[in-house]
């Protein structure tokens, strides 16, 4: 049994990691800090874990948690920072649910995130957490950077035509919906149901801080960086990414099914879908599964890629504990085998 | 031409009130107040107004104020109640749609509302602005108490009845349902799509503020004081409120359907459905109609009334200006034809 | 492992029973029916179920369920007693999530779902799936008629009332909002998003197929019938039901709150909250748990129970699979350990 | 007044036309045509017209219609092709808000619509209603056809850098999004609630009907061909669209919020937003508005146009009004002036 902590456990992140981390086999929570809630009972405030977790929010003291070989941050941006040298120093592990360690060049984190970076000689330490990519460094890893929920729809929907060197870099464009848990819970005017409901609109459409963690990623494949137009938008649901991309291909004599085929044959959590499918976010929610279908329109050479996730799943909790499970040796799937709640 | 003025215009029932009021044939729109946004244009915080509204929010000041001939309050609960006396003396008539003048005894008011009431000698004055009761009283009014989105649609649903002495009153039921909207556009953790969205509960059924306002409504009608159970329900949806009302019938044999179309039958914004029918809320969204249906199942002696409103039409800002309309002599409808958008 | 089928597969309490199944670690599902979709895969109408299972749906035939230990019919009213006597001679158990088998009298159920009963016989024999009244018949069961999703809900809600006697039994009230996955996946125009979405309604008030099963139910706890007025409403939400129940006390000194506790102090999937609750179906999502507040407003009389459930989960598969538990002597909540999904 | 039929009126557009018709101080409804429905009262059907329409359905018949000035065809394709001729003949204008008189070449309509054209001579004659483009034809028109409603949302979002010839036109897309109304009412299983509710998704990636018309409409400002990828989606929500446009500039130089802002000044229903902005369908929610916001991210060369209509009104009935009161020397805006229904 792994014993495991959450700093941070009242936001949708955090109550989804719950969720997971219960049905999980190998893992024993020991502990979950709130320092606004401190004292309440964990299930009182989420009603789905009750008869299944008797813990309280703790302050988020290294006392607390000091008997944890690992902890999750569930936190705001700028949280996991301040605290990670110490847990770190304590033998305790750590993913970051955040943004924190996301980013490896300090300067572009703090000209996005608008605040310096307070720990920056671990930024180099720090492996990105997508294991369709780094599988072997995060299972050497003390400290995981879980990746953002649109960078996770997204790189996986580009990664096998940038490794295959098929499509032009310098203009892709990704046009991204997502449900309005990507939010957080928070107050805030603007995500009301009155205000978001019935509605969809773009947003952020002059930069929006997951594009430098995108073009990281992509930029690993290819040898000058990429140029890419990334546009996110606000559905009226709660869960559910679903990234429409679209890039030139050089070649139109490549079988880019097969190419999808072969890249993630063995990924457990990527599912090529089979020629002319349109993935529903619905169909993987709840589920750690991206979904996947290639598009190449009236054959001409613009590819269409249509990637979905559930962005508390894949895109946060499930990613996160798909990690730790790397992370401990354990089989990667454990305690990730839930089906999609369809409809 | 009405001059009228609009204190608090960031709400849904302030622009809401916008709405009708820039449709409206006899109404200029001197002013809109609000104390955090003045200077703001207000077609930008309510892009739907562009082009039909090139004011800017101002500070709410007697002075901005002067001009008018009536104003609105769309502000929360305690705001009017400072500022009447100052308007009333300047000349200036009163629709407020918050609370403060809607119930006639200040310390039950004191009770629901937890403040005192700075203003009870107005109390007496203030005409509860409930049309199909009190348009006399309404058309002479300087002050008129609005009346809430739940007591509108439960009176309309019950008055009939009540009038007719056909019911018990000791055990009525008001089992209630509405869409987001009515619990305003304020920042609130609770109110989020991620909070409200694809759920549905029940709230306050210890007690809900528009209790004794209903039943100071129903007394009206009755010798002895109605006993009420009043269940407020979230709805996930933006506008709507319908009301189910269960009352026991003392006779079986009265025909209800012409009941209601006798009451009814010269009301412009109340219609009776035929028997057997299902009011649906998007029949009304954005209308000031109040549709009804009664029925006896199975022909016993529970009669069930299914009532249904806009909230924010019927339920505040339409029926305000109804109020407007009688208060100045105009036809009752004037800016009032808008028909239902359905879907 | 029990070999299990299921008998039309293609409808969302199919899909539903599929999800559970595949997690639950003693079932083999043998074969899933379909007459109109034999030889499609299952998992391209269901891509939730990608990857976890490779069956097509099959001819609904004898012969393609001989080997299987229990059958599960998932089909619409009239199937499954035209197929019972056939299967459980050939030894194979039933649990009909339909309505064929859930109303002793067979004139009665003639006169609600307008068929004749081809079965009657069989009506003795079976037994009401609702384990937290049955469980010791449901052990010892052949023939199982799993409850509706509504009487599910409302039973639950009332039966600690009526077993202690302490409620009017001549008015019962049951207003009872329903997602519209309840109506079942087949093409109709009243369903559509664009009927259904953004809007509330009642339906049905004249009688719903539920009210005789509810009654027959809330019967077997009292001494003279009761009489319920069952108001069904439909909830622009896809899962959930919320009952909220009214009756009268004739004595208020009781303490309803533990009364409600002990009732159901050992069922593993009823879930009393704390006084001054107010469930929210959406934390019961996917889940087979029902949650339950019992209120008794301003101190009076009334009792409101207000109980949620999954109409798909503990109104449907959920209940479905924790009588096969029960039926084949496992752990009763093997299989339905999953949390809610909130939000 | 103009006398109107419309042929077809149980659909979405069906009511909303009605809706405006019936707000619109120059018009009286002569008749409302359906062949399924004929006798059935038309407020029996759609209760938010009930006190405004005191019409059955009637028999499609000629004979119906011969008091008309002008008939509106509300019905799905293939209809008015079939009848236009003979109303024609009886001096009957025709706004077909179906597509049958859309494409100019009736090879290619044959080809996406898969059915012969019946009526290919009138296609030379037929002018494309979009009064953006083509206001003076219209004008002259005695058979209008209606613009489609993603070809309206991407027209308008699209032209002013077409004629300015600012952009590539080989490598334009169209990634837009569409509340569920558009795809009619009619009972079909993949547009259920359950089906499409709280799920998002692609559709039709491989080619849509409205790819060809929205290439005819924007080649009339192009040397060459467009070639656009168009790439469809569907919204869990009921009314609006929202096209995001993406396109590579020749020269970055060019301040395009002006060119936006000239090339529309003199429009009534279309409303450039200030730089910066992200327009929400919700504000133009019944109302016949296309909001148009021109971004340029990171001031790169891709241009990014956002563009929102309500499908049912800019995109289908309030753009026949439109067209109506063009055709016939009307005020443009005359029984339009409603405001988005916001929130």
């Amino acid at each position: 049994m792994i014993n495991v902590g959450i700093i941070g456990g009242t936001g949708y992140t955090g109550v989804e990691l719950l969720r997971l981390l219960l049905g999980h086999p190998q893992v024993h929570i020991q502990a979950v800090t709130s320092r606004g809630e401190a004292g309440t009972r964990i299930a009182n405030m989420f009603p789905n874990l009750r008869k299944r977790l008797a813990l309280n929010f703790t302050e988020p003291s290294l006392e607390n948690l000091s008997q944890c070989q690992l902890v999750f941050f569930a936190t705001p941006n700028g949280i996991a920072m301040k605290m990670a040298e110490e847990l770190l120093q304590a033998g305790i592990k750590i993913i970051d649910l955040a943004a924190d360690f996301r980013i490896k060049n300090a300067e572009l984190w703090t000209q996005w995130y608008m605040m310096e970076h307070s720990c920056p000689h671990l930024l180099t330490e720090a492996v990105y957490g997508l294991p369709e990519v780094n599988r072997a460094a995060i299972a050497q890893a003390r400290l995981v950077a879980n990746p953002g929920c649109y960078p996770t729809a997204v790189q996986l929907g580009l990664i096998p035509l940038l490794e295959a060197g098929l499509i032009q870099v310098d203009n892709l464009i990704a046009d991204v919906k997502s449900g309005v848990s990507g939010a957080g819970r928070k107050a805030n005017v603007s995500m009301l149901m009155g205000e978001t409901g019935e509605s969809f609109k773009a947003y952020s459409v002059a930069g929006h801080r997951h594009l430098p963690e995108i073009e990281q990623g992509l930029n690993r494949f290819t040898q000058v960086p990429v140029h890419l137009t990334f546009v996110p938008h606000l559905v009226p649901m709660i869960r559910g990414i679903h990234a429409t991309l679209y890039s030139s291909l050089y070649d139109k004599a490549i079988d880019l099914q097969q190419l999808y085929l072969n890249r993630y044959q063995d990924e457990p959590f990527v599912d090529v879908l089979p020629p002319g499918s349109h993935p529903e976010t619905r169909s993987v929610r709840g589920a750690n599964t991206c979904q996947i279908a290639v598009h190449r329109p009236q054959n001409g050479n613009t590819v269409v890629v249509l990637s979905v996730i559930d962005n508390l799943v894949k895109g946060a909790a499930g990613q996160a504990v798909q990690n730790m499970n790397i992370m401990f040796g354990l089989p990667e799937t454990l305690g990730l085998e839930g089906i999609g709640l369809l409809p």
